[in-house]
């Protein structure tokens, strides 16, 4: 059993609950002051749960097991909607996000930003910090491309996500995102999930590529419990035998979370197929599964970047599946939320070698 | 090396090909009458291969490892379309099969094959033969369903698709089938897929839940090397360590092989989800990543089936899935072939109890 | 709730049975033959379990769940030990199973069977029948190679195991085979199963690379229904997402199977280590997982073989193993069975080139 | 290629390097003060090479690919052994490490440490700070349990082995831990590996569960690129589609590291079985594989810990696995090293209800 107990309750306080609850026949823990619940261990009475709550102190009292956790889905209430920039995510809501993997040269990426925001893209993606399996690959430039990413967003109008791996770079990140990514790598790092979610910014929570659609779930209730509902899950694929695409993409949990949480659900297209010639098939695929957005790597020179660049697409077939999303959102009753100022999808000039 | 020898050659001919071979070099072995093919071991040169194909018992000569293989797309020429009864797949045509899991009472099995016609099934799916884990589960009526299927085939006028385990049982299910299908656990049994290729007739093959996508390209080797081309291959989900779906939809593959086979491919989505609530998005979802069909359990009381009853779905929800396919399709260049007198999807009325 | 019926039990007899179960309320259903079983569905009460055991047509009722199932370990009763020519696997035994992967040459096969007879192993592994993922990959001899295989049995002594693929060809096997094989592809194929199980040979069963330790055990209780008690397990790895070894050793399941059935399980670190310089490590981790023996593939001049010749190991090698069982046996009650013979490990004059 | 720069290169001697690389028709980039390397990219000459090792300010050049990376065994030079407090790892020795899995109370740890001591155990484990699935479940004590753990490392004279998941704590968790623990959550972390690696103490990783041995190997590079070699790789098992254990415990993976890598290797039985019963016969297959140590979870009481109860087993048991490991190491030329006061395995008086 777990009792919530009011925020800002006195130490003296807590304690008279943990004495009552000791009277009760349990054996209470404070589970710490970021919770600011009781965890009860001992057979009770189902009639000590009105008791509890009774309390001055006490919010509410969840029965392990069967309490609702903050992220199912309440028949009583609507999908939580997510709001970053110019983008929204879920109740009827579909947002593209596109970028570079990672940010490199600035002009590059004031190039791609206007690119994919002529392409419908809301949120530009591009790493300041990257997740690498090597020492010896590109890591990001860190700061300096956290500055870029600033004056392109200045510059472009458009919002920005960028992944934070630290919690040490947790504030600096947020002074320039519009969103904060955490990655596969860090799914499962509470510090980290406590410390992103206490900003109180949109979070885009991506599935580890060995972690279970539950345990996902119970990473974004990490954020959840900081009092951040903005929280965007995000399915990229998971590790499998089998090596036609770099992750296979589970769109059986993008079905399965859109019917259980009330959180929004994207899918990434470009780490599950990684090979751009498969991403426009699975980025429709992950929509027809219910999601309600995709976040897709543009390279204008896919060829030329550091990290990725095979899995990387063209403009040229972003616009392709910004068609694509409109004609399957016309089936159901969603749409795609496009930049203000880019209502018709015209197909701007493309720069030389940009054919996919 | 191989070289493929003309059907029919006698042996002393063959012994002339062996000698010669030799001679060049090479320790050849002949891989029986069932492929009629040499495999040549040994470094040879490149002169050889044209020496070879001047030989009169010689048809072609494929160097191991780029010699393209029987189910590659060869850009030259058109997709596959395989034909069985009604149904048309590949090549633009998308077709649905629906049935029970497993065939078990002959009112029961009419009632519901005019139902899926009658939403747009051209085959009816439904097992004599069943591979079930346990000696202790139901596994399949046998002879007797294979003749109430033929029956109830006569009687609405709908193909058949049925399962085959035991190579002795062929003959028998390929008078009543108009398509025989191999199971996701027989996927690996050369002499099963031996004696269904002879058959000639269409064959819908499943992909092992461990199998890798080149396995069950592999597999349909062995059927397309008995000259038999008629062959569907079927993603059906694999084993995966997350249990929110039964197993893990492959979109990837579906993408992949679309794109690498003139076979055509088609979606299980009854298997891979498991439960009855996620078939229709996974049924979209496999038809958006590329695929050519759809093979759906159906049951029109599915808490009364003795076998996988949790994840069939009711003849409503089938409707709902056929007009998404039509919707589908419609973006695509693809049509879904349905039933000669079934062309307007006028939904029958349908018995009590069948709302989803 | 299962019904198991006395063998034997005349038409009349079983309808006797039915009617009274349908007359308690059941929906009974008549398991076959084979099995001599009903099973009954419906909520029955607890005294029916009495009710129908005094039925003289009726051996036992068993609770679907909670009845025991034969390949369990029973507190009551010892382990069974499986004993195939002078082999002996379970119950203190332990035994070496040792040869190439594919019978090819009548000579060599000669040497191999005395060299590893020589080093401990009591039964002879060769493939007559192989499955293999490609058409165009060698398949085995067939016929020509059970005939060898039981020329070199007569001649040096030693039992032969060798796999059967196709319920076709069981009585020829049988008529060799000291211990057929079910391989891993196999594993799954009831027909087969029950088609083995009934020559009353023992059977070595190899779990499936995709296939719980659940559905490994019900592969077993196929055979088990049988009437057919000899049966050894195999553990030769699975699929994972890793590739430093081909297939993943599960000797969790080993350590698990050692407690949960009576039957023996032995390993198979050739297929599971695909390299051979770690097949020496894996056999002694098997081993000391608690496994009954090792099935391991041995071959003079490894890198002639046709098939899997990187896993294969040389006859110098299959000796340290053996020493290595031996040495761990000690620690245990456990003993290796060696041929009459062969009690000294002394190693004989190797041929060139049989360094490791 | 990698070109490899002195420490405390002032920035003009790097400027200096990148201008000859860029007019050897390079496009370099500096990968950071942290690696002091240089990334060329662009088709070099093998000549070039030479002409940068001759430069001042190069140590060496690697050409990416195949480049020693520093994890790599090296037939010149012998293995790596990590010393901790008494324990030692590799290079022959053996050593164990055990406690609970969580650091709750003071008076059961100090009693633990004292029994582990006495079975022959050099580290005591116990989280401070637990990374949990659940922000609903215990987390750790954090601080106070470092504090627990300092005070029982005085009082009983047994080295310390503590898990950090926060780039924050790490200076912390130094104070107090003659070893670090890098949790499997957390293998992928750059910053963390990096931020452990620059304290110098030993380090104990621990592979994800998702993880291929390539990217555990490239974590470790991550701390050996900080220069600190004194790291200890940890199986304790990967995420698989069976449930008989709770992780499958990669021996495979234990057999390749042993063989491949200069860095010691250890196996954690208790994560990978997740059940006591299974604990022992996984600690001996993965002492068997090759493994130089083991990492257990004891507790005097299973059944009352707070996490992870059931796969805690006795000090009872502990004792009998110590028997293993001896017996075990006694085969090989390796050795378990052993408290100083506790060279003779004489079993102390166990409490009530420490029976395993």
């Amino acid at each position: 059993m777990l009792v919530r107990l009011r925020k800002g309750l006195a130490p003296d306080q807590i304690e008279t609950v943990l004495a009552l609850c000791r009277e009760l026949g349990y054996a209470p823990r404070f589970l710490g002051a970021e919770r600011q619940m009781l965890e009860l261990e001992g057979a009770g009475r189902p009639s000590h749960r009105s008791l509890l709550e009774d309390l001055a102190g006490v919010v509410e009292v969840l029965a392990t097991g069967d309490a609702r956790e903050l992220h199912q889905a309440d028949p009583r209430t609507s999908a939580t909607q997510v709001r970053a920039a110019e983008a929204r995510f879920g109740a009827g809501a579909i947002s593209l996000i596109a970028g570079p993997c990672a940010v490199e040269d600035e002009q590059a990426l004031l190039h791609i930003a206007r690119g994919v925001r002529a392409r419908g893209a809301t949120l530009l993606r591009g790493g300041a910090y990257k997740p690498r399996t090597s020492p010896y690959s590109f890591q990001g430039l860190g700061r300096p491309a956290l500055e870029m990413l600033a004056r392109v967003r200045a510059e472009v109008g458009i919002g920005v996500v960028t992944e934070v791996l630290d919690t040490r770079d947790v504030e600096a990140v947020a002074e320039v995102a519009d969103m904060i990514q955490i990655g596969a790598r860090s799914m499962a790092s509470s510090p980290l999930l406590l410390e992103v979610g206490r900003t109180m910014k949109p979070v885009l929570l991506k599935r580890g590529f060995g972690a279970t659609v539950r345990e996902l779930l119970m990473a974004a209730e990490f954020l959840l419990s900081t009092g951040n509902d903005q929280v965007v899950l995000c399915e990229r694929g998971v590790r499998s035998f089998d090596d036609c695409t770099r992750n296979l993409l589970d769109v059986g949990a993008v079905a399965f979370l859109a019917r259980e949480t009330h959180l929004p659900v994207i899918v990434d297209p470009s780490h599950s197929a990684g090979r751009s010639d498969l991403v426009r098939a699975l980025a429709r695929s992950g929509m027809a599964a219910g999601a309600d957005g995709l976040i897709i790597e543009v390279h204008p020179r896919p060829e030329q970047t550091h990290s990725d660049g095979q899995q990387a697409i063209s403009l040229c077939e972003l616009g392709r599946i910004r068609r694509d999303i409109e004609a399957l959102a016309a089936l159901g009753e969603a749409r795609l939320v496009i930049p203000a100022d880019h209502a018709t999808p015209t197909e701007p000039a493309l720069p030389a070698g940009d054919a996919p």
